[in-house]
């Protein structure tokens, strides 16, 4: 927890709170076209407490949500960068967060929306890390600075394509939790459903898994009365009552979905990313629901709610539950449904063998939901093959890819090595993206670990970097 | 001249034409944003005489022209699809030829025309090779087919840009005279005209170097007066008098890309790839103007004027001179010029070095031009090296970048080892991707040295591929 006292110097600085500056670039809005020449203001974070002049740039490339969530959650970068005297940078991607091309008319029509892709936020990090580079650099020997991208999650799949697709900007990318291989015909689509049930049982108990395997058909026939969406609705405490099918469908996803987040972020101790948890979440929520010994449907609901409660209530301020958001109004849902629709597209199922309502992936009722919602539709289940090559990447190179078997999301993970320096680091007991968080005294050894591969692996692009340039003042201290 | 027997057995079939079949393919018009779901065709020709299923496709990726242009100017080809049972393909570029997505309005506003560019381009033919392969694989044990690019100049570009971007698109690429670095910073602006000079006084003369540099102060003091505008209309034999200096400022710059051109296709042997021209038409352009012993500026315009002839007229077919266009209408040279003023902008300037009239390279001017042409403007002169990386390609692999000496474009290529598997070769007398071309009698040792040299490395690319599949079957014959 180095960090805390550097920042107890700054004014405005309180506990476990990292500072920045904030600042903006003007970006064109599209990269690729020249349909128009307009051009939007991205917003990105510095913090340069450890900067030393042409030293590294640690560079985070945002992911579907307000950068400052990631900025908070993302410690690793800053123990890495008292190391290495690295200038740490945070970058939002378009139509999260601040930053929005079109202010508030941003999600009103595809002809706006459709700017949010993966493809355009590569390319708007590319043009930021060139100007940073052109800011922070101070040297005749060095043409560039090094920069080093790092991401969690879809920010982690953003960070390997950006090293993939354009590694004159980024001489390498730690890329953690990074489903690259979430897409057709590369992982199974029950999978992540499968390793989330798995490890709720392993970490919390085999009965907890089968309550809410169970509660699916004991939901659905309650709530097809209005006095049992009634009921239902009180002991979930949503703010309004279910009133017809479609809120019924709301409130499963919304509770699939915390069954998901609360495995997610099974970190050891206390944290607040998606939502305010304790230690070990997981392992919390199984034993509030098994606290309660039901004996019929009704307490079995009643065990989910006590669980569902510990994920949505930890604080004790929260008045009433809203089934239209899972997680922190940070995490840009809504953004990110879209790219799921176009560049993004993930197939997910359910089978008797996890503890989700089974469900079939059907892509054109996927489609048909798509364009109901944005008004577009997937070209092809094959887009983000046909963009980013599936698992056909043996070119890649100076990326390490790490995974925690604990993460639903390794189900679409790097598990081995691509290349001689694409590689990949797996976690046993580590939730998503965890290796990113600060050092913390619960940390697992395992946890540790990646951390360290990481840093050797940044030292060894380092090296080179510094080596190749003939810049032999610097590069001694990567050996 | 092996392919011409090949193709007397197909109907239709006329000596030196190389025959195909035309297709269409639905791509999407915009690959990297979701604003709208608009689809365009793409023509590409085929040709499967010597295809045996499961070999490599070898995919021509086509320039700023028609495609059957390319198509019948790249033999080489060819002659390399008999030895490795290839198929053959040609697939043109967006926005040239007859694949223009919006009929006879795709250049009328940006709206439409922003959709013409390199990225878009390598896009479509990510697209049309996933399809490709999925047509002609016809293996359990194969994944999917190898396909190497090829490509010249732009096409050069471009097919070293595919296998950069989309390594898993296509495992290798021929690019030859690609000058992929006559961006700013990457080369100096002067350097193309000085060698273009330089060529022409080594093949030609240095009076007839001499003649085309005195000649540019003469046609500007000829061209003052209306008098003087109709006498040189009439030397020039041009279809419309000039009229005003704009009508000036475009003759003297038809002119200079005569004489570039004249270098550019400098084969040993006839040939009509931009125009119908003799074998070296370089040495005979200048012989031409060396045959008139002028005395005056009359005269000098009258030696010009019977260079200028050999380049324009050497069927002795065609009437007039229409100075708005120097090479065949198949060349798409309003969609250049787009592109020039969008992505592909390349410094060009001239001193006292060369025989071109002097001038500075202005980027302000020349964006206020391409404002006044086509209402758009580059956004900035580091648009190419940010999406492309400059010199900074050193993780670009199974490349071969060829360039000849006596072309003028090697000012921007690529002239040395890029990394272990992407290499350089020189070829000392070879004019614009000579080496392209199919065999000839004529053909200088080191073209036939070049020829090798792709076919070795195309062998190591496939012999790899094939290895790593463990098809066992079939890599043999590359070894």
């Amino acid at each position: 927890m180095k960090y805390i006292v550097a920042f107890l110097l700054f004014t405005f600085a309180y506990c476990d709170d990292y500072l920045f500056t904030t600042k903006y670039i003007d970006i064109p809005l599209d990269h690729f076209s020249f349909t128009n020449n307009k051009t939007f203001k991205l917003r990105y974070l510095v913090n340069d407490s450890y900067y030393v002049v042409n030293h590294p740039i640690f560079f985070y490339t945002g992911n579907e949500g307000d950068i400052s969530m990631f900025a908070q959650n993302t410690g690793f970068m800053f123990d890495l960068a008292e190391k290495f005297n690295s200038l740490i940078i945070f970058a939002e991607h378009r139509f999260y967060g601040e930053t929005l091309p079109f202010g508030n008319e941003s999600y009103s029509s595809p002809e706006n929306l459709g700017y949010l892709s993966a493809q355009q936020a590569l390319a708007d990090f590319v043009y930021l890390i060139d100007d940073l580079q052109k800011q922070h650099l101070n040297s005749t020997e060095l043409e560039k600075l090094p920069v080093i991208a790092f991401g969690g999650s879809y920010g982690g799949m953003l960070s390997a394509w950006l090293r993939m697709k354009y590694p004159y900007s980024v001489i390498g990318a730690i890329a953690s939790s990074a489903p690259i291989w979430q897409f057709k015909g590369l992982t199974n689509c029950e999978n992540f459903n499968k390793i989330n049930t798995d490890v709720l049982k392993s970490l919390g108990s085999e009965n907890c898994v089968n309550t809410i395997k169970k509660s699916w058909a004991i939901l659905r026939s309650k709530t097809n009365s209005t006095d049992g969406k009634n009921n239902v609705s009180q002991q979930f405490n949503l703010c309004k009552d279910l009133q017809n099918s479609d809120d019924v469908e709301t409130l499963l996803n919304w509770l699939s979905e915390i069954y998901t987040n609360v495995v997610m972020v099974n970190y050891p101790y206390p944290t607040d990313f998606l939502n305010p948890l304790p230690a070990n979440p997981a392992r919390e929520f199984c034993n509030r629901v098994d606290s309660i010994n039901y004996k019929d449907d009704t307490g079995l609901i009643q065990a989910l709610a006590a669980g569902v409660g510990l994920y949505t209530n930890y604080t004790g301020k929260v008045k009433c539950n809203d089934i239209l958001q899972t997680a922190t109004s940070s995490l840009g849902e809504t953004g990110w449904n879209f790219q799921s629709c176009t560049d993004m597209i993930m197939p997910m199922c359910s089978t008797d063998d996890d503890m989700f309502e089974n469900s079939k992936w059907n892509f054109q009722e996927f489609s048909d939901d798509c364009f109901k919602q944005f008004k577009v539709r997937p070209l092809n289940e094959e887009v983000p093959i046909l963009e980013f090559g599936g698992k056909d990447i043996g070119t890649a190179s100076n990326i390490v890819f790490s995974n925690g078997l604990l993460d639903p999301w390794s189900s679409g993970g790097v598990l081995r090595n691509i290349s001689d320096t694409a590689v990949a680091v797996i976690i046993p007991d580590a939730a998503h993206h965890f290796d990113l968080r600060s050092e913390n005294p619960s940390d697992p050894e395992t946890v540790k670990f990646a951390r360290k591969f990481h840093e050797t692996h940044i030292k060894r692009w380092l090296h080179k970097f510094y080596l190749n340039g003939n810049h032999i003042y610097k590069f001694k201290q990567y050996e």
